[in-house]
């Protein structure tokens, strides 16, 4: 499995004055192609919150460590200077970061019918990548994503603004992604559960997992325990998709004619994507 | 400033598959209380990625430490067993835990016209606390809430279904974190600004920043930079609400000011929220 972290960065996810979908967002896209997230930190904005974090991320080996947030052009957009900080690789000012974003300016300035819209310290600083980094083109907004290698991880920087990470992603990451998980496939489906409790559920997960042992049975709880109303959660990433099938397939029969057999109903069978 | 961090459990994040609402809702709701949330971690159910976050956050020593998820009887359950293992406070049946317990199964059993519904392991174990833990009564599901001191730490465990984390939060935990805050007060209130770049507001945000070290001012574009509209947020936690009051009206004023002289129009004042 190749593993990936994801660090969110934003004052604004501590307070919980937004939710964070970006995380989200991405942890779907990344686990659809055959990645495994393996944690996601949410953190302020301040360069020693954000050095910390990522180096303790790198030290947990992750194929990929991706941050969002943080890459605009006021003071407090401090994503870079963090991570120059965690790689011990200086700001500085990044000839290719820096003509694509004189274009975006000569482009707002026409847009504006003026004569030209000045390179002020603050759109600078949006070209100011840490040492041996390069830019990602960020085709609908200002700053650009940044890629950077540190021996064997890559780490990424996403703006914060959810188009902006989303088209980044999907033009300049989504293709390296894939090329690294190869053909591992994620599939998941749900199975709903009524008239037993998520107690009487627990011994028959066990069991049925046991002998499914790539599958991943997860129940939520979508009643209450007392009126019980249970989505059974089953995913698997395996190494191609014949074999995720197969092996969802089985533990679909298993599982369904057990609960039945102990008196349960399986009362909806919600496929919620097969990828 | 008392210091929270969050530890949120469960794949379901980690795939993204369940948005982290629970996260945001307590962030808000610790903000309120007049307390700073450092740090949210999301991990999967594994317990020694629960042992090793609990660990790594009670480093940072945090006040309080808070989790959601894996309290339940199923096998995937292993929040207590994460925690047991990162304190070195094994696991044993709790007696005012399991009373709960038995409590809940004997009215779900009243409920249903069964003479009694037998306690099995899966039930039992929800009654399984770390060594010196207690139990928090959760009033409208199974599973207790449990809270255990470690040194200058408190451990909040809760569990992931939404209405019982909330509800045991608010019963069991918020008395207690409104007395560790005091008077501390958290106002927020956001300004729009259109007619400026984000990157021309970079400098006079600095600038008024200076003037007013205890306001935090975070610009969030909601157009583009190109076509831009943004959202200016003013954030203080001050020791009492006048004190609290004062400081945002002053860097309003400012501000507001400072932005007219320079162009720019303040097209909406929306006070998301006075507290």
């Amino acid at each position: 499995m190749t593993n990936v972290e994801i660090i969110s960065i934003g004052n604004e996810l501590l307070i919980g004055k937004t939710l964070n979908t970006n995380a989200s967002w991405m942890a779907k896209r990344l686990t659809t192609l055959g990645l495994n997230v393996r944690r996601i930190t949410t953190i302020s904005d301040d360069v020693n919150e954000i050095s910390t974090a990522v180096k303790e991320a790198l030290e947990r080996k992750p194929s990929f460590l991706i941050t969002t947030g943080g890459l605009g052009p006021t003071f407090d957009d401090k994503t870079l200077a963090g991570i120059a900080k965690a790689l011990n690789a200086p700001l500085e000012l990044n000839k290719e970061a820096f003509k694509m974003i004189k274009e975006k300016y000569k482009t707002y300035a026409q847009e504006r019918d003026l004569e030209k819209i000045e390179l002020t310290p603050a759109r600078v600083k949006m070209a100011r990548l840490p040492k041996s980094a390069k830019p990602l083109p960020n085709p609908i907004g200002t700053a650009p994503g940044v890629i950077i290698k540190h021996r064997k991880a890559t780490v990424v920087s996403l703006p914060g603004v959810p188009p902006e990470m989303e088209t980044i992603f999907e033009t300049s990451l989504e293709p390296m992604l894939k090329k690294r998980a190869g053909k591992a496939t994620f599939l998941e489906t749900s199975l709903g559960v009524s008239g037993m409790m998520e107690s009487e559920l627990a011994p028959i997960i066990d069991k049925v997992m046991h002998d499914n042992p790539y599958i991943y049975i997860k129940s939520h709880p979508r009643g209450q325990e007392r009126i019980p109303h249970i989505e059974l959660h089953l995913s698997t990433t395996s190494k191609d998709s014949a074999t995720a099938k197969n092996r969802v397939s089985r533990t679909i029969i298993q599982i369904t004619e057990t609960i039945q057999a102990k008196g349960g109903k399986i009362s909806r069978f919600k496929a919620e994507k097969a990828l």
